[in-house]
């Protein structure tokens, strides 16, 4: 029997102890030993809980217990998640999160402590939900170089963007409808404003190519500036609208990392991905594209991917798993000025024939793009392929020229 | 340094022995060692290999090596590759394969032949060639009850389907034109008629409920008989026709096992794969429906995908891994004929209305279609859910009456 602790009971953490008691067969099959929740941490109080009895409001219960040998921690926040996974991984146990955000922010160093005592810190979970990743790219495809990682990684954009291409929903009534749903928080910001996708593409990339990624720096829009006039011109070049985490390995070895709407062909894996599925595509040297598709949140495939880091260390009890990442300064990243996309402009403008002059001017060739019921102040462009940088200061020459971007989205080439 | 050999040096042999060279940095930094490729054998020459030192056509002089730790045996067919694994495996080395054949027929004995030598038998290549589907499938879906994987699982066949769908090819020319493109042999048989994608859904079976399954009994069809009617009635229900590997967990235990084309909506996450690449839907009790998509064979993916395996053997010299499945006699699967499944019926018949008054007769409330230019003496209908025997009997009631059937392909709920 192996003693474990469960920090957190809300949506995942009930999920997992759901898991261990519901599956227990399935689990012992493969570890050969029973998985036993020995405490459960959590400031409320479960007196209906059929595990009432494991409740514990006290974290030197779980600490400095020597049975307890795994501990997964499902509270979500840094504080005090980061301190408890300090101090578990320093006591040699092994802790299991899906917390992307401690992971994002503290993962370098938890992994640095977790080998240094010769234990396990694992996070499938943190990305993609239920969605099998972290183990993929860590050890499946560890005989390819990955080239870049593209990925829909928030389930709650991707519902409201999917609402506003299908049904033509606003922005504004999508996400109250998400809301209303559950797939949204009261506070969306962390959604929709793209930082919740941000840690995440940090995590893949720091594991994809070796050195921890921190957020802080990394160049994040969300969606909450696109409007219906923008899902229109889309669909007229067969395209979609997607949240995309993106990171590309450059030439010379530098990162082009980033999160940003993105208009994606049709006829892209990423682009039939919809609701609030998440979709995770690998460019490796050898494979090609892999594509790995399911529901990126919610209790139980989340739970799941928890236990099955759960059961991986219940296995490895001795021996180390070989997941890791130096820590790094984000000196490996380009600025986002120096990143090179096309773009979708779409242009306020009092005279039509004199600012699509203009925009050829400092652009270059572009694509004009026509929707029915166009309005008539508008123009909407595709760029040729420019940096950040060049598109940033050639709307600012057209700006004096009192032509405005409404919007700007990258061209996606996945 | 550890000492490997490569059995075979075809398609995906000397593949493995070029990523080895090439990829050996990034090995190094995950086994902390370096692997050395010190025999391949192979009854060819190759004097113009980097490698042609190490090539040997005698099998003793790789079973005598005691250095030798790990053999990738990629020579495909059953023999001498089963005689050779076997006793690999029996002297305590490590063997790691892309043969779906072997594993499909021998997988149970020589996974208890590794477990009782504490050796690793790993085959991550034979199933979805680079896409990462055997791992995941044993380690982070562990917490889940598999209910139903579906794949399409020949990348062959998918190529010929892709063809007749989007550019109006019949089967023949899509057949040649996979031909001349090396997507096919040039003896197809494996591939459309189903053989290698039963192999294929036999292994991912045999892992996810833990008991082999043999292909030799498991209803297997082909797409030699799909037509270009059959693409335009698929295409007037929004749907596509895909050559799907399918098994489903009854309730009671049992399993509903079959290789055939099936009816999908676009709708499916399944549909939009296309031309030579795989895609395998694996559906969870917790996590819901996880889709993997890549290229499913070539050089490249497929010897990563053994070079994975490689690494992990390499990790685990001393330790074995947990992949196992316990011997069986296919008692636990269903017979085709209890199968239940709607189906699409092409028919030929002299006199439409009585005719489709004939197949309400024995079919119940059946679903017309119609497409333009309906060759006048077919009747297309969709039927309701049926057991196949009851589907076979009442074809054979409307044969009596003059009515054949021209096509009878599932419809698929994936």
């Amino acid at each position: 029997m192996i003693e474990i602790a469960i920090m957190g009971h809300g949506v995942v953490g009930s999920g997992v102890a759901g898991i261990i008691t519901t599956h227990k067969k399935k689990l012992f099959a493969s570890i050969g030993e029973e998985i036993h929740i020995k405490h459960i941490l959590d400031l409320r109080e479960f007196p209906d809980s059929p595990l009432a009895d494991r409740f514990t409001k006290d974290f030197e219960d779980i600490i400095n217990d020597v049975e307890v040998r795994v501990v997964a921690e499902v509270m979500g926040g840094i504080n005090p998640a980061y301190d408890y996974t300090k101090r578990l991984l320093k006591a040699g146990k092994s802790v299991v999160t899906s917390n992307k955000e401690l992971v994002a922010a503290k993962g370098a160093e938890l992994l640095q402590i977790a080998k240094e005592n010769n234990a396990n810190f694992l996070f499938e979970a943190s990305v993609g939900g239920g969605i099998p990743i972290i183990r993929p790219l860590s050890q499946c495809l560890v005989a390819n170089e990955v080239k870049e990682i593209a990925g829909i990684l928030n389930g709650t954009t991707n519902f409201i963007l999917t609402k506003m291409f299908d049904e033509g929903m606003d922005f504004d009534s999508a996400l109250k409808l998400a809301q209303d749903l559950g797939f949204a928080e009261r506070n969306p910001a962390a959604d929709v404003e793209g930082h919740d996708a941000c840690r995440k593409i940090c995590i893949l990339a720091s594991l994809a190519f070796g050195k921890h990624v921190y957020p802080d720096n990394i160049h994040t829009e969300g969606i909450t500036e696109i409007t219906l006039a923008d899902v229109k011109y889309a669909a007229s070049m067969d395209s979609v609208i997607k949240l995309i985490g993106d990171v590309k390995l450059l030439d010379g070895g530098k990162m082009d990392i980033f999160v940003a709407p993105m208009l994606i062909s049709k006829k892209s894996q990423l682009a039939n991905i919809d609701n609030e599925f998440n979709g995770i595509m690998v460019r490796g040297d050898c494979t090609g594209d892999v594509v790995f598709y399911g529901k990126g949140a919610g209790s139980m495939p989340t739970a799941s991917a928890v236990v099955a880091d759960i059961v991986d260390c219940c296995k490895h009890l001795k021996a180390r798993k070989y997941l890791f990442w130096a820590d790094s300064t984000n000196d490996n990243i380009i600025s986002y000025n120096e990143s090179k996309t096309a773009v979708y402009l779409r242009l306020s403008t009092t005279d039509r024939e004199t600012a699509l002059a203009k925009v050829k001017e400092f652009f270059g060739d572009v694509q004009v793009l026509s929707i029915e019921n166009e309005a008539e102040n508008e123009l909407a462009v595709i760029t040729p392929v420019l940096s950040v940088e060049q598109i940033t200061t050639a709307l600012s020459e057209l700006e004096k020229d009192g032509i405005t971007a409404l919007s700007n989205i990258r061209i996606g080439d996945l």
